[in-house]
């Protein structure tokens, strides 16, 4: 293919990473009611320098680096733009989906929804973070997480193993559940406080042992595990769903749901300033060293707002 | 029945006014998991003036009203009771379903869980108000309506013709969905905005021509109904139940509760604050009124607040 | 002047309507630290007809209405305006101030930055709602007022008389202290609770009498009101500012801020959203009524959200 | 003086540790207005073993630990009591004020109000957390703080120390600011991303270097360092008044408050429940060790939940 040029508001990106997300595979296979059309490229876990720039971005952006996430781009005034909500705009472009994405080695993007990504954190870290780091991110936030209330993370793989750490940032003590056993050896790596193997323990009676979670995060495809997601909650719980069960659908007993006053709520990716916040709160790379989004005690705190 | 003695921190009510909820039915139908023992006293929905008090309790309050709630008692010392959550406490005691309730001539309750009914507000208006008026209250503000959204009820039965009554308070503009003809009629002198039968026409595409709505509240036992209510909301909508669907379950479409960020969360009757802003939301009654919790342009601004 | 010509992005509206803010005063004197350029024109209450387009902008927008606000642009990236927070953007630019405004035949105004106007709401009732409407609704929402709460708003002027009415619409109880009897008088037909006037009567010992209140709004220029304002609140209660008292500075009792739990917060005009908002909550107009930004009685629940 | 006899719904607790707040020598001194009635017995960070118990109370709680906090006692009943915030009730009695306290060899409790001590967390540290500890953790919660939010500390002292680890253990970046070197030492030892000498460096210009800070939490006395705290704060940020300075006064200006969309709140002790989350979050004490709230790298995760 032949290197895009930037239209005004673009740039163009160089990419040095790019991470593979499940959905880049459903993307591929037109799995989804909307479908791309094809020839397209998938892609949107990209991470990459600024090679030039479209009318009217400044052109000192060349040279620096930048993510380039799912959403590519929104409409800037719809209610949910202007409320904090862009990831809901109904305009909104996705990347390599609705637009090419960073399977490539140039992609253009929209200037204003690329992110920049500080120095301390590679492009290798970045990519995964650009999808998986901030869709867990945000799914912490949005489950409201706070200091001393425990959160279950179901499905340690590339959503959980992230959604476990940021839960751990916010304050919670974590329960890690998944059905390998080297998926629970990395989320005690990672500092789990408890980890459930659900192949041989069911989780909801080890979970009713510790007094129930305050917080259920279900990031697995398992329909099984949203339902004991769902059922190991706490009353006035909150379960927050980022994974998608196989067959579509969670059955949500209502009778509990009213008695516990339970909450269960969707979380998808997160807006510029949610990624701006992931890579604020990784630490500097070491070399070699596999995605790990942060660690209180060797953070560096850059700054996420500017 | 002998007449019953209230035993310390409790005070014995003569009853004026005694609602009936769904509830009393399935109690006396044993049709719960956990089933009251009989024989019991149901009615949960008491208002009457206070003959005497156990020992602890000021005998100033012999001649003043009070209703009896669902909620008879709680522990006072749970992390639920302490954060303002005691309707979730679990060692909480449930007025005629584990303690005897209100179809009687008199009750004994703990003088801490009975609410002052103030003057302006009838025996006959209390009744219903401290069960389906705190519950829908609650689901309001569970909800978190606030002025300008959109709030679709669905069923303006006992609950919904108050669920209604409660968003308008709220500064909602609201959508009654109901099938039969005359409780629309009701939800229109009410101050519905919009109303659909959905015998006649689809509510889900009625409703998405107004733009969707913000917050949806389940009130009707039809499970159809549930799904329609969730599939009425807009992106970042909030479905609350209250009711209970006939079969229990609500199957949520999890690629749409993501894909939107939608957040479905049940509520459970109110606590002792909520059922005196309930009051106080409540206008005086003219002779012959049926309840009608408030109008902001009538109401008399009691205080809820002690 | 000559008719400005709309740049790319831009509109050129022809003003029907121009309300005047005293911040327009200000302008025209120079009052605050940074000062607008002369020469400028002042104005930023602007509701007027489209009349060119520039690039880029649908010429389909010919022909509608918009309100031309304080906020007149923003820059769209910063961590503000992802956050639903434009009004707090740093780059903003401002109408009437670092922008030429609304007292002209005609202006021009970032597309995106101004307002649809809804038919049913007239040009000389959207005008003053366009700043001092929009105000008071967010200083209402930044509260966070409550179905059954109590809410004192001092001073019934220009905002005040606005921030009852939203209060109300809330779900508010509302107390109305100002020192002039007409301006009472106003407050009573727009439905307040309670009046007090300040001249007369303390009223914070009139305030304490009712319970004190849940929310105090601060909208007139005597320091002394705000010092009213604060001692106003119960526990836990909330002061919010959107006025500017005569000598700059609210000297806050730390010991009772402390021991009461009680917040200060400062408010700026509102979102574009916010705006939508308060023209959905807007009445039809009667032929010449006064602005009167709503009654739930008679709303016609015009779409907010697009 | 003789050792108390519990009454019903007390504990007799034998002490083994009471921290000292500068309250308890205001206390002493008879600074406040609401002065306690001499003779007295000061002291609200008591932890001890329940040596009786009272009518009413299960006998099976002799022998444990508990804390005794400044919130000996509310009135389980009020508004504040049942929405969450029993900190406010106006019937509430405080430890060592108006009721004696924990400067003896014995005291009695309000066994609702007696917190559980954890047996992982010495008596020596739960004693300071029990007043200090609670207040800092409450300031933090009050504040809201998220992870990647940037913390001002002013003034690392008995409160200040644990608000920075608070702060950190709450996701946020803290900035710790005092005029002593060997306190910003401490500050960097408990895991500071930035320090400032106030005496050296002008605080408010150091952190707009920064980029400003989402929340400062102000423990010291000075007039100065408040003001500074707010002056530290980006748009819509939050300043937490947890001490007093020493006029008593905090100057707000208005312009600013106002166009940059601050929150200035006060906040005081904590409920049970907060410090039930403030010993979980303790981790187990190592022999010698002073006061440390969390770290999350060791928590054990306790259960504060019950």
């Amino acid at each position: 293919m032949p290197v895009p040029v930037p239209a005004a508001g673009q740039v163009l990106v160089r990419l040095e990473a790019s991470g593979i997300c499940h959905t880049d595979i459903h993307a591929a296979n037109g799995d989804w009611p909307v479908k791309p059309t094809p020839p397209f490229v998938p892609g949107h876990e990209g991470v990459g320098v600024i090679d030039a720039v479209g009318r009217g971005i400044d052109p000192a952006r060349v040279g620096t680096r930048v993510a380039v996430p799912w959403l590519g781009h929104a409409c800037g005034e719809c209610s949910y733009c202007v409320s904090g909500w862009e990831t809901l705009c109904e305009q909104q472009r996705n990347t390599g989906y609705s637009v090419d994405g960073c399977y490539a080695e140039h992609t253009v993007a929209d200037a204003r929804y690329a992110v920049p990504v500080p120095d301390g954190v590679s492009s290798m870290d970045a990519a995964p973070l650009t999808c998986a780091g901030v869709t867990t991110y945000k799914a912490v936030k949005v489950a409201a997480v706070r200091s001393a209330e425990r959160v279950a993370v179901f499905g340690i793989g590339g959503l959980g193993h992230l959604a476990l750490q940021y839960a751990r940032i916010a304050g919670g003590f974590t329960v890690a559940v998944d059905v390998e056993d080297d998926k629970l050896a990395l989320a005690r790596d990672l500092g789990a406080d408890h980890t459930v193997n659900a192949r041989a323990t069911d989780p909801v009676a080890a979970i009713a042992e510790l007094g129930g979670v305050d917080v259920a995060i279900a990031t697995a495809a398992s329909p099984r595990s949203f339902e004991q997601a769902f059922a190991s909650l706490r009353r006035g719980g909150r379960l927050v769903c980022v994974g998608l069960p196989a067959d579509g659908v969670l059955p949500v007993p209502v009778f509990d749901l009213v008695l516990k006053g339970i909450t269960v709520v969707g979380s998808i990716v997160g807006t510029r300033q949610d990624l701006a916040e992931v890579f604020a709160c990784t630490p500097p790379a070491a070399p070699g060293s596999s995605p790990s989004p942060a660690s209180s005690t060797t953070s560096t705190a850059p700054s996420p707002k500017s």
